[in-house]
């Protein structure tokens, strides 16, 4: 099975009533004129990026930004998880302020997924809420961070824990954009993209194995189909649960278990989506403990990840501080770990599991303490 | 003309959709056991608070919420308009993490606007957003900004310029916490009540000028009709522009002036009542010269905010500095000043000004720079 799709501009719509937004997919976006028509007016745009991004792209999105706008700021960050904090949150305000810009200022988040959490999240606070535009250059943010409007910063004590629910104007993902970022950064996306299949889409994961080689080769098409399809499910489960009260969780598959490693090693040692790949493979192997899917399957989840370039053993934590980290994740309720759990193919749901089999799991897929 | 209205407990709706809440005014409040019946469900309960209103009320309110909730923590803050700040909001996340508070925390904000503004804020971004009770503990906080949802801290370069709309689950006055309001925080929440008389109802301005004596005597009935009528106005007009798209907009007379005092001097040293009152009186001089209302309203504001016990007369910031504090208050829009001026007696409305009248205002009411 191969992709007959070409990478011609695509659009998935996002139906969230008065905050409905388009992502439009394709190559040579950037540039594009009407990539930028129809946004807000305002006397100020101001382009948020961060010192890897900006210097290969943020001088074309100003070009186009300054037929649509008087005056084209850029704020540019320290590139990394590691400044997705408070510190740096309030450069950006600084920027802002110090450029008297006004609250119709619309903001653009030029970069990956901690470019686009932090402006998005700034974009909701700022003079309580200005309009952004997410413009990702990452496959994983094309494929999730940009989509959904979870927006957030890191604290100390935990992973995406201050923020709010806030979606952008439009988000505009040029696959030429792909063409810069470092193969590990490649692998780190197709987690999230592997991630649909299992969740939501049997035949998705079966055209994801037999397209793998190309998407590794970046190929537009199947990058463009792999983008497309992903966003697709990604606002359908959004659609219906705009701030996760229930089903929206299942796009959290494998996280409650990445997100422990990303903590437990400090932000920004594995990348968001190698700890999200090795986190399905564990969450995968917890739903076949719990009983719930065959051996074969967390095999399959575990080979295709492999393919992919990601890692899939965790680092040694060791259990208990594995289960302390779990234990703080956003997802406990009244102290109960929730995970998110595959019931067959294609569906997704969220339980609790005794403690001993989420001690096997970690035994399994962990270097050992 | 005197009040009649007797201080039982009273419920003010406020009607926005599915984040509509009550507001309950009363004496006793604190301590009645069906103020906190009915709110969300949680194991932990965090009382917010300050230096100055904890030792007066954090434990009459744990022992309340004690029933409840299986755990009741306190943070308390220092207290003061200084410390509404990105540094003081992380002490409220440190809290809440260093606590492992899940995402069904409920925050209870106890004391004035500073902890209402702060614990609002900190709740919409804390996991994207927990439930929160506003507990105002001043007279400014029961009319003001305990009603609407309008949360944020201060920036260096501006008030409230970082922050959410958010809606609390319920608020609770209790008029016996104004017994321990020292008076000039009683005088600057009158000017919040003053306000609405001229910017939507003439005959409650009436009632104000008469009761002004039971009013800064403390009278309980006649507090109870100011809260009660100040908040129905204020929830009205909220009800139809929650995010001051608009009309809501009107709340701010007295503001624009008032925001430029409190910045230039520096938060604090002024109450944020204060500045308000002596912003009214520019306003209402502003509203005249642009021949909108007579020299009488000009003097009855001044007359009736004096008697309040307010500062009529602006500091000694000088014009230009004035004029550059107000431009970059969040009400400019493509650059020009906006302002809420009346039009009739109740009734107000936002326009720009010629910068030679603004600066005949400032001549008028300020101490020469």
């Amino acid at each position: 099975m191969t992709t007959t799709t070409s990478a011609v501009t695509q659009t998935v719509p996002v139906s969230l009533g008065d905050r409905s937004y388009d992502i439009r997919i394709g190559s040579g976006l950037l540039d594009a004129d009407e990539s930028w028509t129809g946004l807000p007016k305002a006397s100020t745009a101001v382009i948020v990026t961060n010192t890897t991004v900006g210097p290969l792209y943020a001088a074309r999105l100003r070009a186009a930004l300054d037929k649509h706008y008087p005056r084209v700021l850029t704020i540019e960050l320290p590139d990394g998880e590691a400044f997705k904090d408070s510190a740096t949150l309030n450069l950006v305000y600084d920027g802002l302020l110090g450029a008297a810009c006004d609250r119709k200022t619309v903001l653009f988040a030029l970069g990956g997924g901690v470019i686009g959490d932090m402006t998005g999240f700034a974009a909701s606070c700022y003079m309580r809420g200005v309009p952004f535009v997410q413009v990702p250059t990452t496959l994983l943010s094309q494929v999730d961070s940009s989509v959904g409007g979870k927006t957030a910063i890191n604290h100390p004590l935990g992973k995406n824990m201050i923020g709010a629910f806030y979606q952008p104007v439009r988000v505009i993902c040029d696959l030429d954009t792909l063409d810069t970022l470092p193969p590990r950064e490649l692998s780190a996306g197709l987690a999230e993209v592997i991630k649909y299949g299992p969740i939501a889409d049997a035949e998705f994961l079966d055209w994801i194995e037999a397209n793998l080689p190309a998407l590794m080769a970046r190929d537009k098409a199947a990058l463009a189909h792999a983008v497309k399809r992903s966003c697709e499910i990604k606002a359908a489960v959004v659609g219906s649960d705009e701030r996760e009260s229930g089903l929206r969780a299942i796009l959290n598959f494998g996280h409650t278990f990445g997100h422990a490693i990303e903590s437990g090693l400090g932000y920004g040692e594995w990348l968001h989506g190698e700890a999200v790949g090795c986190g399905m493979v564990m969450a995968a192997d917890l739903s076949m403990r719990l009983g719930l899917m065959p051996a074969e399957f967390v095999a399959r989840v575990k080979v295709v990840c492999e393919r992919a370039g990601l890692p899939v053993v965790g680092p040694a934590l060791g259990a208990d501080r594995y289960l302390a980290l779990m234990q703080v994740d956003k997802k406990t309720e009244g102290g109960e770990i929730r995970f998110v759990v595959i019931d067959r193919l294609g569906s997704a749901r969220m339980q609790g599991a005794p403690e001993a089999l989420v001690r096997d799991v970690l035994a399994a897929h962990c270097q050992p303490a």
